[in-house]
């Protein structure tokens, strides 16, 4: 019926494909099953009163400034705040070096449609965040994928890559989605070193960088890229764009989120902003402003923090309970994710169907590499949130998933986990 | 200092300038100008007291889901009650064919994303919307301009442009912006015919239908399409796709726009909105849902179609008194915006200035014209917007304007406008 549309869609529409993600959350929706799928903020610690009060402000004494179109570049009072947030990692950064986005998904969009002609080569890690490849995946983008363990992209493989020459490279330094590891702060430095000799610019996409559970604070690649330029002029901002977000602080439902880049940079990505959706939600960034500020924002987080690493924590002991010791995953020292790494020979598609039928679920690896990443080794690899479930409901979760994942090895390997006696005697 | 990045920007920002209303508005930030030139609705009419309740009840009931990632279609019941408003023009929509954008400019960017290869071409009036030209620019379309006239795009010169192979069609029957002219009824159905008979499907962009304040309600193109082709499947909808917004009925500021098309363009375009922002704030929609349910939106366009209505009036009758009688202005039926023509030898730009100085601005003609679409034409035209300003502000902005003009027509025409006796007495 439609087929005047259909037959019309642009090239680009061909490398778009629904995200995995999205197709298996539609399972998750029955209330019976326990999902460790989503990337999802615990409700219980969004602050709803303070949300409250903000929107009562906000519609008090400046609903006329609230409910008009605003300036595509953001609300000013809520850019000052983070480029003084931002100054904290010790970025000279200014208004003019921040744009407000609608979501940290927009500033991927807009990166990948200031940066990308059809068919240039993005570096990423392998794995990488499954949202960044849907946004750059429209724009034709072909990649790079560097491998990573447990602290960070290697950095040993780099240069090989660069050589490649990849137009920028994005990176998630801080509790990585979706390996939930840290780029250890020598291989930030090699990152930073190389990004300048080969003049490949660096995006650092850091949404969870303040929801750190244990250890020391790793300085941003911002940060160091300043450092390793030693560059006199007004703004201290050079070869790394930085993304961050509200989404894991305040609330997702918002969609808020902004860019720190160079102000020519920043001027370029408003003409874009401009075309893509004019300007985020005035009323949406002059509440989140009311909420975070006065220190709020900072005392939330360490609620956040206290949260969300009790279930890290849980999710931690019954893996070690439950899981067979063939079975192994990381342990994040922040943020929302962990990452399970499956025996030889087992498949995490196969397990998800068993884990479905347990009423658990989790994201499959292969969603979260890019096209000729290594999307095969994916398969012995899942993604689980620990940021969502209550705990007792993440102790509950992961006894499934143990079954789970017993019936499935036991498919493999039938006798694997009957003692030895009852097997000699029976 | 950022040269590793604008060396290398994609191709396609070479068709990216600012837009020239938003350079303009720069000057209008001053209090001390009147202007007519954004098309702001006006404050006085924002139901603030309503979003405060709004705002309130759904933090205090459905704070989980307000402040939460939600499905990237959109709300449920707002499209649910976006189907059925949609339904009332005889258009048999189901919430599946709805999907919630962030304001129509998203709507018209996912279309372009969708649509358009580099150097396809798009058929538009001339003039047409400029943000649309702006979102249709990043994907290096071409344009084909069909002029237009009072009763709206002349369809007499379409069946030419049409054989020269446009993707489609994009038109604004009501209330046109920047013309203030609406598409006659004998034209509209040629269009839809034409459109059929040549396989180019329409974009139908009706901000401002609801807002008519004189004359009967004309059928909207996605109607005529259902009689025309008369397809007998489930849902009515062919080869028009249909977009609309809350920003001229309830607030600009909340960034909320809505498309109606065929379910599998809906799923196309859902998957180019997950990798553009991946949903709409959740809570604004349920905000805007709140505000809008229990027939309230509908009392609330009455209002603003008494207040518009009396602000045309008063910008009317001030043209009437204070402009010379070789300037003609369109007399618009409903919207926001009216359509100054100058005579021969006048240039709009050149009037801007001169206004600028007398405080008042509005937005220049040519800036309303697809490239290649007879620009030059435009420079003799301005578009002024009468929603914004309250009636005294409009009478002495309109007053003012009129200094300007003959001020900027003495130069060209030297004693132009003194009397006859005096001319000869002097």
């Amino acid at each position: 019926m439609s087929t005047a549309w259909t037959s019309r869609y642009a090239q680009r529409t061909k490398n778009i494909k629904s995200s995995a993600i999205r197709e298996l959350l539609k399972f998750t929706q029955n209330p019976e099953i326990i999902s460790f799928a989503g990337g999802l903020p615990a409700p219980d610690v969004f602050p709803t009163e303070r949300f409250r009060e903000a929107c009562c402000k906000v519609l008090d004494t400046q609903a006329a400034q609230a409910l008009q179109y605003g300036a595509s570049e953001g609300y000013e009072p809520l850019r000052e705040m983070i480029a003084r947030h931002t100054a904290r990692y010790g970025v000279k950064a200014k208004p003019e070096n921040v744009l407000i986005t609608s979501g940290s998904q927009q500033a991927l969009d807009l990166i990948g449609k200031l940066m990308i002609n059809s068919g240039d080569r993005v570096l990423v890690e392998a794995p990488t965040y499954l949202g960044a490849l849907q946004a750059f995946n429209v724009y034709s983008a072909e990649y790079v994928s560097v491998p990573s363990d447990n602290d960070g992209m290697q950095t040993k493989h780099l240069e090989a890559s660069l050589r490649l020459g990849p137009k920028f490279m994005y990176v998630l330094p801080n509790f990585q989605n979706p390996g939930g590891t840290t780029m250890a702060d020598d291989r930030r430095h090699e990152l930073v070193m190389l990004a300048d000799r080969y003049g490949v610019p660096i995006i650092e996409d850091d949404p969870y960088g303040q929801l750190r559970y244990e250890g020391e604070h790793l300085a941003p690649l911002i940060m160091l890229d300043r450092e390793n330029l030693r560059r006199d002029s007004g703004y201290s901002i050079g070869n790394v764009i930085y993304l961050s977000t509200f989404s894991k602080t305040l609330a997702p439902g918002l969609r808020l989120g902004w860019i720190v880049a160079p102000p020519d940079v920043i001027a370029k990505l408003v003409q874009l902003k401009q075309g893509a959706d004019l300007h985020t939600s005035t009323f949406v960034q002059m509440v989140a402003y009311e909420v975070a500020r006065d220190n709020f924002l900072d005392q939330h987080i360490k609620v956040i923090r206290r949260v969300y690493r009790e279930r890290r924590d849980v999710m931690l002991e019954a893996l070690e309970k439950e899981f067979p010791s063939e079975v192994t995953w990381t342990r994040p020292q922040g943020g929302l994710f962990l990452w399970v790494s499956l025996p030889e020979g087992m498949d995490c598609h196969q397990l998800f169907e068993t884990a479905l039928r347990e009423n658990v679920a989790f994201v499959p690896g292969d969603s979260f590499y890019a096209p000729g990443g290594h999307a095969e080794e994916g398969r012995r690899h899942f993604r689980l949130n620990f940021s969502n479930a209550q705990p007792e409901m993440i102790r509950e979760g992961i006894r499934r998933l143990g079954v789970a994942i017993r019936n499935q090895w036991r498919k493999l390997h039938p006798g694997w986990d009957r003692p030895v006696d009852q097997h000699v005697f029976d």
